[in-house]
Formats: C-alpha cells, sequence, structure tokens
C-alpha cells in the first residue's frame, strides 16, 4: 500500500542558524539526501541565514565540509554539485532590520509560492524573526515557519512565544518540531497500534500491565552549561521528548490520520496526566545530579565541575516519574519516565509490558512466567521487538524460551535506506502537513503539567540526589519502581541497575 | 526455561511391521536420530517383528540400507555400528503362536521394567496382536502399546479395537498416535496460546473471524487403493489429523499440561461440534474425486483409472466442510476445513484470520484494511507466520506493509535441530507421557461426528464431484467460502483457486 506522494511545487527553504551545529549537523544533510533520492524540485533554493558575516562561496564550502565530515558514504559527486548550487547565503541580525532586505530581494528574484523558514535559533530570537518577516513581506499563502524546541521555558515564556509568532502566521503555518516525532520506529508504533486488529484490544488496563519510557545520554552537559544550568532534565527532555512519546502509546485512535484529529488525540493525554503535588514528589519523582565518574572506561568530571555551572547548583540532570493517565483506558497502568545524562548507554526505548497470563499451566513455577513486553528502541539502533514466550525445537521436554521477536522488519526492508527523522520532518513542512509536529495547545499543556512539578520541587527545597557518573541514577529511581512490585527494563544485563 | 528432562531407564522397542514403510522410513530413522543424540540408555534394544522370515543380520541391513536411503546426512559411523548392534528381529504371526514364544525369550534374556510394542500394522491385527501380547506373558507394570491412526473406520470397528486392546492393556498404557501432534509448530501454537497473554484475549469470537486449516497432498492413492476406495478423505484424514488441529486451535486452557488435562479439553471440542446433517450438507460440505490432469507438469491420471479402485467408486479424494463449534468461545466463527490428494501442492496449514480492525484511520481506501492472520504451517517447511500491517521505511509519505512476521524462530534457533515428528512422540511413549496422544473417548468423539456427515452423504446418495488433479478441488469448495464473503488463504499467489 503506498500512499501517493503529494507533487511537490518548487520551494525556498530558509534556515536561521544556517551556520549552527543543528543546521551543520542534521538539517542540510537531510536536505541533500532528500536531493538524492530525487525529492527536491529543480529550482529550489535553500539559503542560510545568520549574524555571521559570509560569502554564499563561504557558505558553500562550510556545507560541503559538513556533508563530508558526517555522510561522507552517501556523497554523489553530482548530486553534490547539483545541491551546492541550491545554496545562498544572507547575513541577517535577527533582532534588527540588517539584512533583512537583501533576503527579500533574493526571494522575490524568483518567487515560489512555498516558503519554509526554519528557526535553528535560540528561542527569545523567534519572536523577533516572526515581526521581521513580516515587516518586510516576506510570507506568501503557503509560507511556513519551523520552531525547534525548546519552545520558552515555562508555561508563561512559551505562551509569549505562541502569542507573537502567533500574530504573524497562522497556526497551520507553525510548525512545532520534535524530532523524536519523525523516527521510523515512532510512526510505526501507530501503524502497529491501529491497523493491526490484534493489539488494540489489549492497549489499555486490561491487557497492559505498566510502560516505561527511558531516554538516556552518555554525554554530560558539554558547552551548554549556561543553557542547561537554567533548564534541567525535567524542562529540556520530558517537557518535550518524553511527553510526546507518551502521548503517542497512550492516545485514542483518533478520526482519521489527519493533522488536528491526531493532535486532538494527543492533547486528550496531556488533559489527562495527573499533576504530581509536593505530597507526590517524594513517592513519584526523582531528581538527580551527576558527580564524577566514568563513561566507558574514561573519567569524566561532575556536573558541578563542568563549564558555566553556578556554584551550589541544584539543576538536575537525571529525573525519573511516575505518571498517572487519569482515563478510563489506562486507570491503573502507570507510565514510569526517566531521562539523564552520563548515563551508562546513549538510548531511547519505550517498553510497554503486558499484564502477565492469568494462570501458569506449564510445568515449572509460575516465576518463570515472564510477561510479554513490547520494546520500541527510538535511538540509536531503531527497532521494535516483541518478546514472546515459544517452544525450543527439540524432542526431549517442553522447553519454552522467551524470544524477542524482530517487528522492525529489517530484514524485509533490508533494501530500504532507513531515513533521518529529519529527512521527513523538513519534507512534511513543505508539503504542509503537520501530523507529526506540535500544534500550540499541546505544548502549553505539556508546560503547564511539567510545571506543577517545578513548582512542588521548588516549594519543597527538593535537593537532587547525587548519582555517579556512568550509572543509571540515584538508587531512589530504582527504589521508585521497585516499591510497586517492577524493575526498569534490561535488555542488556546491567541496564536498569541503580547506582 | 528448561523443563528438566527426565532421566529415562533401559528400554524395549517392539516394532510390529518392522519391516514395513512406515518402520523403514520414519521410526527406525526416528529411534536412530535419538541414539545420535545420546538419549537411548545403553542397553536399550530394538526388536523388529514381523510376519516375513528373516535373521537378525537380515534385519539389520534392511535398517542399515533404510537409514542410507532417509537420513544419509545424519549418519555417524560409531552410532551407526551401536545402533545396529540393539537391533533385533523375531517373525511372528499376529495373529497365531507363531514367533510369540521365541519373543518372549528374547525379551526376557534381559528383562527391562519399560517395553514399548509399537503396532504399524493394518487396524485389524491390534486385537490379535494384544491378545498375544497377554497370552505370552509380555506385559511389565510398565508395558506401552502404540497403535497407529485409523482406529477402524467407523465408531463401532474403533469401539471394537478399544474393547479389545482394553481388555489387555490399561487406557493410561494406550498411546494412539497422531504424529501431527508431534509437530513443532504444533505444539509451538500451544505454547503461543497459553504462554502468552498477548493472544488468548483475542482468541475467540471477538477477535477471529474464522479459521482454515488445509491438509493438501500431490499424491494420488498409490498402491493403496484397495485401502482407499473403502476409506476416502473423511476418513483417511479429516477424522483424525484435522480434528486433531482444530482441537488445540479451538480448546480451552487446561487446568495443567498435563495429559488429561489436555485431552479434556481436546473432547469438549469435539463434543461442541455441530452434526452437519442431511439438510446441512449442499451448504457445509464439498465431496471431490479427482479427474486426468498433471501435477508439477507431468501428466496423471483420474482415480477411477487407478489400481484397485471399484468400477463407478464414489469415494472422496477431497472434501471440504464448513464446521461450526458450538460453544461461548466459537459461536459464530467458521472453521473451513479442506483435504485432498492430487492437490498442486503438499501443505498442512491453519490459518487463523483475525477481525478486521473496526475502523481505517489512514489516508486510503478500506479496501486495504486487509486483517491480520496467524499462519501455522504444519508441512513440509515448519513455520508459524504472523501477518501484520507495518510501516515501510522511508521518507515519504506513509506507506505501509502487510509483513509475514516469522513466529518460529529460525533465526534464534538455527543452531537446533528441527526433529520429525516422531522423534518426539517415540520417546514421549516411553516416558508414558501421553499429553500429545489420543484418549479412547476422543477417536470414538471425532468418529461419531465423521459418521454424521458419512451417513448424510450416504442418505442424500451424494456423489463426488470432479476435479482436475493438480487445482485445488472443486469449484464447490471455492463456492462454499465466497458465499461467506471469504476466501481461501493464498500465500503464493494462485494458492487457493479452483478448478
Amino acid at each position: 500500500m503506498n500512499f501517493s506522494q503529494p507533487i511537490i511545487d518548487p520551494f525556498d527553504y530558509v534556515v536561521f542558524g544556517g551556520t549552527g551545529d543543528l543546521a551543520r549537523r542534521k538539517l542540510l544533510p537531510a536536505l541533500y539526501l532528500r536531493d538524492l533520492d530525487g525529492q527536491l524540485p529543480e529550482t529550489s533554493r535553500i539559503v542560510g541565514s545568520a549574524r555571521t558575516d559570509m560569502t554564499g562561496e563561504g557558505f558553500r564550502e562550510l556545507v560541503e565540509a559538513s556533508l563530508r565530515e558526517f555522510i561522507a558514504d552517501k556523497l554523489d559527486p553530482e548530486v553534490l554539485a547539483r545541491f551546492l548550487a541550491r545554496l545562498h547565503y544572507v547575513s541577517v541580525d535577527a533582532k534588527a532590520a540588517r539584512g533583512w532586505p537583501e533576503l527579500a530581494t533574493l526571494l522575490s528574484d524568483e518567487p515560489r509560492q512555498i516558503r519554509v523558514f526554519y528557526l535553528a535559533t535560540a528561542p527569545e530570537l523567534y519572536g523577533p524573526i516572526a515581526d521581521n518577516i513580516h515587516a518586510h513581506g516576506l510570507q506568501t499563502p503557503e509560507t511556513r515557519i519551523v520552531l525547534e524546541k525548546p519552545i520558552g521555558h515555562d508555561l508563561a515564556s512559551a505562551r509569549a512565544i505562541n502569542d507573537r509568532v502567533g500574530a504573524v502566521f497562522e497556526e497551520r503555518n507553525i510548525f512545532r518540531i520534535d524530532h523524536y516525532l519523525g523516527k521510523e520506529t515512532v510512526q510505526n508504533l501507530l501503524v502497529l497500534r491501529f491497523a493491526n486488529s490484534l493489539f488494540e484490544p489489549v492497549w489499555n488496563h486490561n491487557g497492559i500491565d505498566h510502560v516505561q519510557i527511558t531516554v538516556a545520554e552518555t554525554v554530560g552537559v558539554e558547552d551548554r552549561g549556561g543553557y542547561y544550568d537554567h533548564t534541567g532534565a525535567l524542562r529540556d527532555m520530558i517537557q518535550n521528548h518524553l511527553m510526546q512519546l507518551l502521548c503517542l502509546v497512550a492516545m485514542e485512535p483518533p478520526a482519521t490520520f489527519d493533522r488536528e484529529e491526531v493532535r486532538d488525540e494527543k492533547i486528550k493525554v496531556l488533559k489527562s496526566l495527573a499533576p504530581i503535588s509536593r505530597d507526590d514528589i517524594a513517592t513519584k519523582s526523582v531528581r538527580g545530579q551527576y558527580r564524577a565518574g566514568a563513561i566507558k572506561g574514561g573519567p569524566v568530571k561532575s556536573y558541578a565541575e563542568e563549564k558555566d555551572i553556578a556554584p551550589g547548583s541544584t539543576t538536575e540532570t537525571f529525573a525519573a516519574l511516575k505518571v498517572e493517565v487519569r482515563n478510563w483506558r489506562w486507570a491503573g497502568v502507570p507510565f514510569y519516565l526517566r531521562t539523564g545524562k552520563r548515563m551508562p548507554e546513549k538510548v531511547s526505548e519505550i517498553v510497554i509490558q503486558f499484564k502477565p497470563v492469568p494462570y501458569w499451566i506449564f510445568p515449572t513455577g509460575s516465576d518463570h512466567a515472564m510477561p510479554n513486553r513490547l520494546v520500541i528502541r527510538v535511538q540509536p539502533d531503531e527497532h521494535i521487538r516483541l518478546h514472546l514466550w515459544t517452544k525450543e525445537p527439540g524432542p526431549g521436554g517442553l522447553r519454552l524460551r522467551n524470544a524477542p521477536l524482530n517487528l522492525s522488519f529489517a530484514e524485509t526492508f533490508k533494501n530500504n535506506h532507513m531515513p533521518d527523522a529529519y529527512e521527513r520532518l523538513l519534507m512534511d513542512v513543505v508539503r504542509g502537513n503537520a501530523t507529526l509536529f506540535m500544534r500550540r495547545d499541546e505544548v502549553e499543556a505539556a508546560w503547564e503539567w511539567t510545571e506543577s512539578i517545578l513548582d512542588a520541587w521548588k516549594s519543597a527545597g527538593d535537593r537532587p540526589k547525587l548519582y555517579t557518573a556512568g550509572t543509571w541514577g540515584p538508587s531512589e529511581a530504582v527504589a521508585m519502581i521497585v516499591r510497586d512490585g517492577r524493575t526498569w527494563f534490561d535488555e542488556q544485563a546491567g541496564y536498569g541497575a541503580g547506582d
């Protein structure tokens, strides 16, 4: 079944922050790969824009160097030449008038109906850039603006950004991106749930015991200490990535697979989240901060010693939550979330643990009756595995084995290029397909719930528990789930062990 | 999980019909393979027995030649020598006294607690052999008798055999074998159903649309025309193999995975089968007989022209049934059964077709919403496949693909030897484990139901529809399922098409 690809009209793609890290690592390589696949109309242009003075030639050199650094194995000389010829550069001051007339001239030279302004910048520039786009008449009826996370740092600042950008752009043209939603396995989760009749009947409190969502990084704060120390793990990861994954696992079937319907269902989940109050934080939340330790055998310093961290900082670099979704489908099914820096592994993963069979009829103790699990690995090695009991072949006694079944169909699809999430999402913007982007009310609802926890921590004066870098966070995170008679999922033994 | 293998005491295995086709192709190779796996106690003996006069040496030569013919790739010189040294031969007359004293002497030479008498003979010899075993005092407390199908040719003859064998052996020592129950995939079906929580909630009229069971052969009647012409497809295949498969799909969870409990549940299914009366035969049954045609490109003759077939024979070589299981779990879920000779492919397969999703939210017509299917291939290439919709990787529009997922875990278990069904079953007899064998009441219940159809056909004077050899039976078999808005499952296109 092939949902036909809409024909794409020529478009211009303007990347603010065009010389920055995200543009170099992700956005420009993704656009190149779409060009390689023949998906960019011949006359489409890509315009880099940043404060830095740079010539078009300089920008092309920068981009070529980036492509050679990050996707060297995909470079085709002919496509590379064609791609580089699409590139332009205009230096602009986001907060002032400098450069905007030049950008306007460039865009009006060969006017395209479809324009995309991708804001790979700090959130405080979102408002000023939107204003300037308006002031310089850069909007066509098909002009879209893409906002990277975080949208603000709390509900009030998110609202302020949404108000200001919303004064210039209609909501349907504002694309708030969370690249987790562009992951193959995340979309496959929706297909598995809603195109098959096998899972949905058990996808609720009758069939599911609990859900775990883990987003673990091995890196520390790197050179983002100044930003991170005012942010913390809850704002940086849970408010966006983990909330989005939770919504897709928990949402009701949408009326159609369409942007408004999908987002209507996601926001219903966000509105069903039980707030975590000051009374709950001891049992439903764990904050952690890493101390010195080792990652892959090499010593790493403590958070407190990182660059630009305030003395005595109580910012959390790890957070674990026990989340309750208050609705008919999920009552009584906890969602355990955890995220942290300086973990032993880089992994983003959803684990759906089904209820055990009601009774174990096979001739061994029921302690062997490990329940079925569906494991959705979002990164790094995307896959979906269903852990089922099966009979081990052999003529002797009946031996059972818990075997992970690969639902990502790597074998079936081995000839397909596994695209990066940005490849899909950048083109979805061009096509005006916002299904995999966040609507204003979603972002704000996620902030509202997140703020309940931030407020509870603050009013309780909660200080993070220290954990050794290279471990799975403070032992309190293990205790939180063990109190419920459960454990963090551990695919390769050791994963899930506490500090 | 490894259900510990019971330690096996030394035993003697006596095979009546020891020079016959089944012994040569299946039983003796299976015993050799158990020896190769180190599963035969050092002093265990294997005694071939038949009417033919033959020396022990002659029998060993016959067996060695059979092993070289059927499992040449598994022969190990050392194991072969050890295995041949276990072999003995005694010529006996099943219906008279000749040879029995010699057999008694051989067995009492080195008395073993565990004795197995395997009757690979015509069913009319079952009674006489049991009598002779008794008359010559060959029973130890751990002596078992194995009866091959068919147990009689109708309810009355089955009862007569069961009565006569039952006068000598306790029911717990009578092993009625159906080698389909020893198939890996058939046992795996029970593990999938009862060790996992994912399938059972949908394993009923809410989740399953219908079930198909196909047992197709490419061969004709070969040199068994005399036997077959008095038997037909219903007695030869449906009464045993297809009924057994139906029972395992349909049975309730047993109290334990134990012989009486499993068989108690199977007989409940047999007792729930709606009889097919004379009024139903036109809509719920199809009889067929092959006419001349072609198999794999070579011409083959009609059934009427085969050796030993009565002129104007109305014996069916194909039968298809629509079966209703009258209980809470299965009300409204038809089981479509079909079996035949001279089909295009040799295949035995169960197809569980789940209900479609209640509503198709993806952007294509709902005609694409093919429901999930679980396909259990019993032979020739044993596997279990779950057909699920999944997202096809790619950055373009959302493409879905119906992908067959391998639940046989060939990858996971590639180092395991896939045993033949007889390997397991022959050793289950030694261990006294009758879970995978048929109890007296099961055989009789299956005959009772089968007779309802035979009687209906007879009283209606139903004549078989002719079908061309090399096709999937008469077009009426297709019409029977198409009337219900369904089709026979077709994995490789073409499979399922009628004549």
